[in-house]
């Protein structure tokens, strides 16, 4: 029942290629139960890899399949069942209960569910509840559930995907397995059926890996906007109850947020890494876990920096579309004043040195962006990663800070600004990335380095952690 | 003279990996015909992953390929063949025919055409012509022409390349499909050599799914800058004869084209899912499969979606360099007025929320692109992909909407602008985005979104086309 | 000792499934030696692939994995050796001197060095001084040391990774590359351990790719920064004493740089391949090998492109926020002369133009810069990769010319900009690109056209050289 028994078949039929019964399993169709699109999308995979496949369809008249007629045969479920060895179950749980019926006809095969939920829930998995309460005496194979319809027609470019598969028969396991092989997946054992519970929850993930860096992202938005508001048209309008400045902050406030914001972030992409080190220093061991804040927060490093070059982008739209004698005026050189209005002409250094500090920090945050790209990724080795994300990322960051205090630099001897007793928002801002970029001169010194490159290397100041 | 006779003769010697065949398959060494770039590069990639080859070539001499010695043998063409049962077909067509007087060699051998057509014609493969035509007694089998000599040597970064192979003859095939594999590759097996017309048409196809995209794109930009001309420089010039005004054209004439194009780009992306929507609800079902227009346009969203933000990021520059009183005036607040000209200040909240809406817009849209690149898709789960790509998306639009309303705010009541009884530009941009939103909306009205959710479970009004 | 003998094995026991030995291995577990980042790493990847593991620790009772209990068993080293057939050996270097008392239990044993060095040096690889001076009776098989612990771990997300495998034994050799594809990666077979000297060499490998792009760009940047200073601040400091040009440099005059260094960077994506096909005419063939400083330069044209594309990118930014009448007055309608001071209105239409064809030519270079990141090209034929890379590629730089063209023809015939006889940098900076535009237009004339078609086809003028 299994390729290996058709394997025998084969050498005793004189069969003289063994290989040919994975490359061209021909000899036994696999059946699909269910006409929907996943049904029909499975169907067209298998044959384009080489299967027969049969169909089984409570109308096999009126369900015609997108695929080459002499592949695919669609008949009665039953029939179909009676076919083949592998079965694949392509309806939605509420339709298993009507499985009941084929019980008998199921019996022994290898029944692949390939179900998701519609949502969470502590109860069993669909493969459990298939597997227990329906279908008794088939080997239930859970898997293929993570890979949708659509990608199993679009034929999967641009990598292969993997597709765990469990169930508590081994055999139907590995048959399923490489069965997953031969349609260019990549199969993950995960083991017994039970896990079908994690399996049915992968799919319903959403971006776990963004959830830190967003709620990140919005925490800062909210509280450096109102620090904004605050320091501007909420201080205009108590001291001189001026209400017209609230407009200026879609755009003019909105611009000091951003700013503030890819600022903060690309800083909080660099922060973590010096936090580990410095705790490895501590601890003289890098085989001590890290504390589990720590650990979620580098596992987000490359979250937070996309996001940075996001707010960053957006802060370089706003501030060409801003940027004027009227809204900058600090960075332009004073020209004629005619009728009590001033008029300025070109912006003096500091002004092009914003515009080319800035510039060339968004060019280093691109670069990183794309290198962060999977694919790109992939065609890298470790070295040119790690040159690309820390070194050049680490420089990104120097010239970022280098742009705000450019900008500042006009502003710190303004008492003005002051209001309320309160730094203006640049002050601030510079504050963390300042910090950082002390912190990591720091490690850099030749004797804590040293340290710290025992360290990485496996070294333990109490040798009895040692690996080997 | 299969790897299945080498296995079976190993196990004669007490060989102990069948396995090892595969994997390590030096017993046979694949002949490869021709010295070009082809033969070359295909050599190279099976010396890479294990093999040992022999190139036949006219003048063995003088033709060295690039790869270890050690592994590669050169000789003429005859004495190659005699040593391999595998033959690789690295010449251009109308090479074929000087290959009839090899038939005998190549009787009964494996014969991969790995050949491409100039150009699409109605005649018959290159494989079945010289199937046919040139050798009557060879297995011959097409494959590999999808891969390029480049890729075969860059070692296809990115992801495995799926490769079609047909043959008539199913141990040839398997044994390609094999050799594929073991390549690295991700064979397809196409069936009968029938299907090499498809599988030498596919590399001659030039971007199919743009195209319904791309003439959308040139239909709408061609349309709106008629129109924008029509309402701008034609109207001026022929009440007022005023000429000068075409040269505004290019920048603040395009700049509106390409806001309308963006806007209503994205809308034609969520366009189509509302139609099928309410197809769906109308007919009960969702196994009525969609007309073709229909069908073409679900299936080109993407490349919509791609092109408006291509086009959004122009419209973003465009306004970034034209951002100034002089030409956005009613963005701004009144300065003074000397010598008779009005000077302005600041942007007032219309300019600066239309920057803020703008600049919000365009960073959605960018993370709609990126999440759109086959590797980035890839780490995603479908509920991922369907939450940014839908929601994400579906609040992007919106925000364009948003975007576009508030610029006309300022224009509504001012009926100079509906010159000839035409509407402006604007106007026009924000009646379809409002109308797929209204859509939208009432197909999230509970009592509509239900009996949809119940459909697209598989639910269908007339139960008699259920799957199962 | 091998999986073949295991099939046996299992034969004799009457096991229907020879298969199933490679898919669902538990028959002998893998033993790791080493509790680091690796090994666990290593370890976690192996059972998610259905293999058992035993992993060899000195203190057993403190490493605890990663990894579900069941199939991982952490026991001593010697112990763990004793366990299994394949010893994956993830230690440093300067641990391997301990192994030597291991040389007994190892003996016999295929044992992986996954190790990486440091830096490049030209001592014997890692792997051969483990073979020849600590382990002499063991299978050394080299590998695994290109996949990070990190990529194991994420699970290879985008595409398979390559990895290069060596031995002095076949058989150890072919096992190992078994064992790398059942964990789902692309082994490479690298043939005798004196290839490890490469193998590992391949991790310290830093961006070599980019080398003769990058330095194109540093050294054009060097050059015409100083050109630029030359032409501007320090011509108006030589001759009129004026010293506050230069603090225009870092916006006005870096955008002309940037303008300049984007062009020509472009340029020299297409510069190559014209010169190689006029190499070709002149050869009369296509077989001809270039001479390295073209070969490097053709494969470099991908990387030129890409800066090229930062690079304008760069300006579009410098250029939206310079733009005003103050910077750009030649491009901006005359307005009022108020006490003596010169307003202007709108740009004319030379400068709409200007931001027109800027526009266009990076919205072509973005989509040209898209379709090189590596997932995205997996998905094109190659006829679809030429025609954007080469036809609209060419239109990029022929729009790109033109916007250099617009910019300066409002200069031409401006004496003074002719500072000490040199011509202004737009002047120079349309040079090289129309030289190559004209050359392209030499090529593309129906006699050239069609003599180099057929060469390309490889047609010979001394047919000698034909490749069969």
């Amino acid at each position: 029942m299994s390729t290996g028994i058709e394997l025998v078949a084969i050498k005793t039929l004189g069969g003289d290629q063994p290989n040919g019964v994975k490359d061209n399993p021909r000899q036994r169709p696999i059946v699909i139960i269910g006409t929907g699109d996943y049904g029909r999308s499975f169907a067209g995979r298998l044959v384009k890899t080489g299967f027969k496949v049969v169909i089984g369809s409570r109308c096999p008249e009126r369900s015609r399949p997108n695929v080459p007629e002499g592949d695919v045969f669609v008949t009665s479920v039953a029939d179909a069942i009676s076919r083949g060895h592998i079965v694949i179950l392509a309806v939605p749980r509420h339709a298993y209960s009507d499985l009941a019926q084929l019980r008998g006809e199921l019996a022994g095969k290898i029944v692949v569910d390939v179900s998701n939920k519609e949502k969470l829930d502590k109860e069993k998995s669909n493969a459990e509840y298939l597997s227990e309460e329906i279908l008794d005496k088939s080997l239930v194979v859970k898997g293929f559930n993570v890979v949708s319809a659509w990608s199993l027609e679009s034929g999967l470019v641009g990598g292969s995907k993997e597709v765990p598969i469990c169930s508590d028969n081994k055999e139907a396991r590995s048959e399923v397995i490489q069965l997953a092989k031969d349609m260019g997946l990549a199969p993950l054992d995960y083991g017994c059926l039970r896990a079908a519970r994690d399996v049915e929850a992968i799919p319903l993930r959403l971006l776990p890996g963004w959830r830190f860096a967003i709620k990140i992202l919005f925490a800062l938005m909210a509280v450096m906007s109102l620090y904004v508001l605050f320091q501007g048209p909420l201080y205009m309008y108590v001291t001189q109850g001026i209400t017209k400045d609230v407009q200026h902050f879609p755009g003019k406030g909105m611009n000091r947020v951003l700013a503030w914001l890819a600022l903060t972030l690309l800083t909080l992409v660099y922060f973590p890494g010096i936090i580990a080190a410095f705790r490895q220093l501590a601890y003289g061991t890098k085989y001590q876990r890290f504390p589990d804040w720590l650990d979620t927060w580098l596992k987000s490093r490359k979250q937070l920096g996309l996001l940075a070059l996001l707010i960053a982008s957006l802060h370089a739209c706003f501030s060409a579309c801003l940027m004027s004698p009227e809204y900058y005026y600090h960075m332009y050189e004073l020209g004629p004043v005619i009728e009590g209005r001033q008029f300025y002409g070109l912006m003096f250094w500091r002004g092009e040195l914003l515009i080319f500090t800035g510039g060339l920090a968004l060019a280093l945050m691109s670069v990183l962006g794309v290198t962060s790209v999977p694919s790109v990724q992939n065609g890298m080795n470790w070295r040119e990663f790690a040159f690309v994300q820390s070194k050049l990322g680490f420089f990104c960051l120097f010239v970022s800070t280098g742009h705000c205090i450019v900008y500042g630099s006009t502003g710190f001897t303004k008492g003005y600004l002051y209001v309320w007793y309160t730094p203006p928002p640049f002050l601030l801002a510079m504050l963390l990335p300042c910090l950082v970029i002390l912190l990591k001169f720091l490690l850099l010194s030749p004797c804590v380095n040293t340290r710290l490159m025992r360290i990485r290397r496996g070294w333990e100041s109490k040798p009895k952690a040692n690996p080997v």
